[in-house]
């Protein structure tokens, strides 16, 4: 019952960490998108570990393959299912945590919750199962393109290292000119360099990812409890090691006062309706408003780090845990692809369902 | 299909701020939960506009009727119907936002999205559709009473005035000992005069609310997308003004490393598994870890100030808005019971969840 | 989780047999229909006890109250509540089956599966639930009214007196023109002779309604679940008292060969797809093929007799229980609205979800 | 949105005839079912083509593969990923077709509905994806045998070839003693005899399932819309072929007074509820009662005909169409294990939904 995302264009991901592999079914993609495979693994290969000296070593070819739901380059209407085989399962050992509960992570949750886990590489609660998600998501950038909608994420801080401007002021064709995903090049060097600094230290850290999407008309998102941040606030916090979401001007925007805050209206030379500022961020009650849509995630520094940690068993003994394993430092670079996934899923869903908002 | 909340216990709403009513249908409650209507008035009660000199003057009584599903003081399994009447509805005059775009409002994405809208108050847009939440909401307290948890709020900050330490450095129970609702009495004090001076100046402020769970078993939450935090922050940000969510450490743990932000497991002398800090805010993988769940949730200003604006009319013209009628200088106080009622939502549905993960 | 309705056309029915009212909430009725309250009250009208002399003659007025939704004449796109108060709950005694189960009711499985009932009336499992859903089968009906569908339905059989043809060899404006609501007046002579004979003998007779759809497209109706027969039939099965579904050939059909069985496409002068025979019933695959769309409903004798019956009461002792209250010998012509709602109900659904199938 | 079937033990299923395969993705099947891949194998082992003279000639080993959800032998409770690789799909011509409507088949209505369609043997229309339903109602059953409930079916009727007597006065464990499925030996080689007939004479024939659930104790089934009998005939509609269901007495139940009809409660010598007789079903107001649960589904006759037929092609043109490809004469065979998954999938459902019910 939580394994599924979206109302109509609805996904259902399944898959463990180190068993056969990683898929998702999209039930609801309307026919007749045209699509090719590349597309997916193009999404893929972005998420893929193994990139660069910033994320871990684990090697994933990550090649997909198409089940069902394409023929002759065009969707059907039919489930599209995906499947991503795991390559490099079964060369390590999982078994010093078997029994035991690595800190800040679900091991000790999952078999309070289901009496039993599939122990290896953190099984389902692993992030490896977003690559389902990430190819999904490509489907969902597909349809998107039918309708004028486009999405794109960045890395705007790591640790405390932050992009000094909004993301109005960037050149969003530079996010992956480096490989920390940050179309500010200055700051993206700082970034790597504080990153390769905690990964030599055996450490991780944290950081924010910036989302943005354009060309969204007016109207997308159902009131009263499907708004549209909400809906894209939901598909964010499911994502591993999120903490935190805002849009507009989030938690900052409590500091200002109404006066401030109110997005005035205006008619431009176009006839288009627009607002002098943003602060809504291009959704108000709920619903788009045809202004750029831009919000903020928190990442949590990766739970795994390979030091010494105190934590208990599942006999509820105290041990020390090796950290072991090849993690990444830092997961924000990867995780550009994954919010622009979620990103393009909550979009696709709800320009489908505000098709029958009017008789 | 965006008035419903929650997957077994599932609450529909429904109303407008000046038609008959607002009411709630709530279905998937248990058979068996000792409820009496007072206690629905009594949350009601603290959401009610009129209770302060920080609230907006609007009188409604917000007398609740039960329609359905309790009989003998007990629910039945059946759904329950509960109904607030609007009395104070007929006694003003909309006609001037008739045609006008309020700026930050919903009057322009409802005229986009449906063609058209009841434009009194808002509509369904308002914030008084929270009543039918706070309602429902008192309904899942009482059935999360009968598996001990409770959940409560405050209010943290109101523009830049902050209460200086963590929850559990409170005495909660000296939340509703002021009307700001703050439990720290030196802070409220602060709050009020800032309310008090923001309402004299004819403008608004914002601010943000603490919500905590205590109580939780460990394994409540549904990974992948059903995550308990994902779930909360979806709840949260449906809530009218809110612009952002964080759990545990939230966006501040971006700033931490791993091995500082960790959650060190260990058993204590009741042989009960706790973690040393507490930075997953009791949420690990997406599931209740037994540890408190706290979180935070933030309000802009009030879009409806009482100075003139400039903005648009439906026809895309300039013109000027002067604000009329009664509202709320600052929602938080108010905001409040709507948290908990929705912490308490979200709990009950995952408490009813959790008992099918098992054979 | 069970009381609601449909997928995007949704509602969420609520209220018990002798309790304040029965009601309904439609979500996700599109904004901009044209809807009187007469067109739902008129429907109400004829699901009405007392009509004539055929039915029970509890009174009810069964009046409807529009609780939101609806805004100068046409649906705004937010939920539509419609609310009927019970009048005539009060002046029975119902204490005699407090305790005891009545043959072929739900008074021992409402105990089984909640461990307690609201007794009176038959509660939540009495068929004046479904006085909700032709309010909001209304809703739907006039929604369909837009896009050229239209529904209706008749009595087709009462005991072993059946029409002797097809709905397409009968005059449907006929159907309310007697109160069995046959639209065939020598078959309905003897229907109606044999529910008064029945009644007088204090005993219930069964029968069929048969259902019809015009004006359907062809494309209606969402596999592989979903299929349009798949949904209309758990429509009318979860009607009270009904036992069966079939459409087109049906059960009958199962006697043909299938070169007798198939239907012939051709294109007809006017250079529409039709076929020549219908056994297909208008759907084929699940989906709507444009032809008419017709179905068969079997009832059951109405389980409420006025004769002594053998029966337990909750503490499993057997008893035997006199029937009393006021009852319908015979539900099939009060039947045919509700059997009506429920065909509105799943083609407005069908119709909006249709939407998101193409690109 | 329609390619799922079930609540809470919700099912998925995805593929096409002729594509990479069927599968299904089961999410919410609760951890700690033993499940073995050799009791999914049996189950669609019953199902395959090719079983014997009586079915097509199709070579589909349909041998599955476990992607996800299983761990040492039990489910974990996370999605379990089915797939069933095509094996015959490239060997056969199917562009006869691409342009053609075959008579009673879904090609006209998937054209009108998507704009296109996988026209290689009916694309996702083939009852090739019942497959997937068969491998998820095994692990269905799986779990319900924790619970003491089974799950079995028959063929009771082919064309006019009936068995004589009800399915409790027949050895059910005769079932699969025959090609037929027919527990009664007599009339199963009648049936057998038409089905070669109506082979040779290059026709097809219909017929009737009776299915029966055993050990399902009082309390299953949610009213008012998800009534046990509503979703058990949603599910048996959605299989290919199904033109009707009918449960307890079904249609004939119409025929007989309410005095007749109505199932008298007692205690038996051990204390325990049940009915003198079950016109009931085993279901009373939408909720299983304790007793048999037993339904006959009606299946038309195979619409592929080896014989010429005239039909148009999608310019509408009239055209005769020679069968081509391996069929089945007769799908009540292979049907029977289809029964039994929807039943068992339709009752695992329940059974968790019922946990639910009660504080």
């Amino acid at each position: 019952m939580s394994n599924s995302f979206g109302s109509v264009f609805r996904i259902t991901t399944f898959g463990e960490s180190h068993g056969v592999g990683i898929g998702v079914i999209i039930d609801g993609c309307p026919a007749g998108v045209a699509l090719e495979t590349t597309e997916i693994q193009q999404a893929l290969d972005r998420r893929r570990p193994g990139q660069s000296d910033l994320t871990t070593p684990r090697k994933e070819a990550d090649q997909v393959e198409v089940l069902s739901g394409l023929f002759g380059g065009f969707t059907t209407g039919t489930p599209i299912g995906l499947l991503i085989r795991n390559q490099d399962q079964a060369s390590h050992d999982y078994s010093h945590i078997e029994h035991a509960y690595r800190p800040s992570h679900a091991d000790y949750t999952y078999d309070q919750k289901y009496g039993r886990r599939d122990y290896r590489g953190g099984g389902r609660s692993s992030a490896r199962e977003t690559a389902a998600r990430v190819a999904a998501g490509a489907v969902a950038a597909a349809f998107l393109r039918t309708v004028g909608i486009s999405t794109l994420s960045y890395v705007s801080q790591v640790g405390a290292v932050a992009v000094p401007v909004g993301y109005e002021q960037l050149d969003l064709s530079l996010i992956d000119t480096n490989p920390v995903r940050c179309p500010h090049p200055e700051t993206a060097e700082r970034m790597a360099a504080l990153i390769r600094q905690t990964r030599d230290r055996h450490d991780t850290v944290g950081g924010i990812v910036t989302g943005v999407a354009l060309g969204v008309p007016a109207g997308l998102g159902e009131p009263v409890f499907d708004k549209l941040h909400a809906e894209l606030g939901k598909a964010m916090l499911s994502i591993n090691a999120v903490k935190g979401f805002e849009y507009g001007s989030g938690f900052a925007g409590t500091l200002l006062f109404g006066s401030e805050h109110n997005d005035a209206f205006y008619t431009d030379e176009a006839g288009t309706v627009r607002t002098r500022t943003n602060h809504s961020g291009g959704i108000q009650g709920g619903i788009s408003n045809g202004q750029d849509i831009y919000f903020r995630v928190a990442f949590k520094p990766v739970a795994t780090i390979l030091q010494p940690q105190a934590t208990i068993n599942d006999q509820g003994e105290e041990i020390t845990l090796a950290g072991k394993g090849r993690h990444d430092p830092c997961v924000l670079p990867r995780a550009v692809p994954i919010v622009d996934a979620m990103t393009s899923l909550v979009l696709a869903d709800m320009v489908l369902r505000a098709r029958a908002n009017r008789a």
